[in-house]
């Protein structure tokens, strides 16, 4: 069955940092059906370069990127739940962001975009689901950025959150993490087709974009699942070619991946998507994670996997022991996976299995 | 006392590819005094972005790389060893690279320079060493890139190498580690500036060559020592900035270190130096490391740090446990440390005392 996207207008949007966005556009879709109560809603928040299409398939034939965790029978069980999902602010997937006309000029907004926050990102996903009706979500989940839009949800709206499940992400960025992050955004702005952030209409800085998600791909990926996937196979080489070609497997993957992203991602996004990850600290302002968290209501299941070296275990333990320590309802899974931080994405049976039963739960008590 | 730098050429060089280069200069300089049976000699073999500067002040009032480790007294006693450091073939820091002229055309090679090898990197050490009138090294030591190059050598020359000293290396370069130097390839041939190699007495590829040294320097730091150099640090901002300026320490430490690369490191060399490492495979011919390592005749140290993330312990465990396997005379030393890969350069107590004990024995036994 064909997924119809959906598109919401709001009319304007606070920023943490001062500055106001008016109108905002929300695209996003929906699966299975709200119950008469409103009580079984669950918002599915995607990762950095991830859109509104987490399930089904689109117009365009293609499954959603969560597709292996969302529909009837599933994790998330559209038979039971109604599944909502939408593009992030700052977005290049039909939510407004920096490719997105600004009415005011008529031009993209391109850098004038203002810089955006993950409480940004939330406050207009809040807007979205007031806007259906809805009082109070059953769950807030996602995987990387998608936890920490959980977290921020569970703390900046702890009434209207039954449950929360952030999976291998943090309460805050890291140095190595920032670090990261501004290596793709260095990458992008050394184009010189980035052009100060106006190539809309022209050539986009395709070759720093394409730079950038390589670097992400390697991180998304752990040390032993390139090994299996890769190790040191060659591309159509018997032997090494001694020139500057794709001589290895993971060249050529490396290659693909970046060309193909340009494809199907705005550079400006990139660098307003990854500066809002790098500003993300629950602690600010809260003096502690603990402090932050303590009027929190929801029940939470935080997920890791033992091979994320981009999000490890640690930065979630950190996230239970502050809950805990304030005795809020917590469960911790760290699951076994060679597959780093691309867990939550492709390694999803046990997860899968967690999540169907914490949400079985929560929905005895709140549907 | 200032160190002079030395120069020797060679006629000419045979390289793996089939290629020769032909004459080539090699930048080296020695700490301390040959004995007279010449018994005395370390070779210390650098890694990726290092030279022949290893120990003393130069010229320009700066220490060696390694100058806590060699010197009167230091792990490498320059008052009984002679030590030895020479900049690597492909180089940019006086030994023929991509920068050097040609001399068939009297412009510099580029990318006409012919892909280089590890093992031809060692050939060349191998012919300085004979020059010096040295039939065999009491050790060869290095890290990184420098600890390839002393496998190589017990590999490649097993009658001249006393001892070696593979230090936070790998037999092999794995799937990951080819990533991380094909994302700063693609870094720097992404930028325009580049030309095709083509930028000598130009402006070069500036941009490009920093983008792919931020990322290198995240992979020489630990998530740990990230986290005490700078965790989430501003930069000269009491707040955010919701801009796209530095905002964080660890971002103005990234761009510096970036842009400081570029007026000590050439482009291209980047490119062909990180290609030998790629090619690094001491399997490759042999059909197990154990059988390659099989005909070494040297002693040997492996020192690898707990927190090395790019050249993990695992990597050195398999160099010992395939010593091991052919009865090889083999010691191994897991540092602990939280400075990373940068560890074998900067946090040096510990390495120092092994190493100076090792050496004593291997000096006992053949000087």
């Amino acid at each position: 069955m064909v997924v119809e996207p959906k598109q919401a207008r709001f009319e304007s949007l606070s920023l943490d940092s001062g500055a106001t966005l008016s109108p905002v556009d929300v695209a996003y879709e929906t699966y299975g059906e709200l119950n008469r109560n409103k009580t079984n809603a669950v918002l599915i928040l995607h990762a950095f370069s991830g859109d509104a299409h987490a399930a089904g398939i689109g117009h365009d034939g293609k499954p959603g990127w969560w597709d292996n965790m969302i529909g009837p029978g599933k994790a998330f069980d559209t038979d039971r739940y109604f599944v909502i999902c939408s593009n992030v602010l700052g977005g290049c997937r039909g939510t407004t962001g920096p490719s997105s006309i600004n009415p005011a000029t008529g031009c993209p907004y391109a850098m004038t975009f203002p810089v955006i926050t993950i409480g940004d990102i939330v406050r207009l996903q809040k807007m979205l689901i007031d806007s259906l009706g809805i009082e109070r979500l059953l769950c807030v989940c996602g995987g990387s950025m998608g936890g920490m839009q959980a977290l921020q949800w569970a703390v900046s709206y702890p009434d209207a959150v039954a449950s929360a499940i952030p999976i291998a992400t943090t309460a805050r960025h890291s140095a190595q993490q920032i670090a990261f992050n501004e290596v793709g955004r260095q990458a992008i702005m050394a184009d010189p087709d980035w052009n100060g952030g106006n190539y809309y209409g022209r050539k986009p800085p395709g070759r720093g974009l394409a730079v950038a998600r390589m670097v992400g791909h390697i991180t998304y990926m752990s040390d032993d699942s390139m090994r299996e996937k890769f190790g040191r196979r060659l591309r159509h080489r018997e032997q090494y070619g001694f020139d500057f070609e794709v001589d290895f497997e993971v060249e050529s993957y490396l290659r693909y991946r970046g060309s193909q992203f340009v494809d199907r991602f705005d550079a400006n996004s990139y660098l307003y998507i990854t500066k809002a990850m790098d500003y993300f600290d629950l602690v600010n302002g809260h003096g502690s994670l603990a402090a932050a968290l303590e009027k929190t209501k929801a029940r939470f299941l935080v997920i890791s996997f033992t091979s994320d070296w981009l999000y490890p275990s640690y930065q979630s333990l950190e996230i239970v022991n502050a809950l805990r320590s304030r005795n809020r309802d917590v469960a911790y899974c760290e699951l076994a996976s060679n597959y780093g931080h691309d867990a939550f994405l492709v390694d999803v049976a046990e997860q899968a299995e967690v999540i169907r039963g914490f949400l079985a739960r929560v929905a005895r008590e709140n549907v």
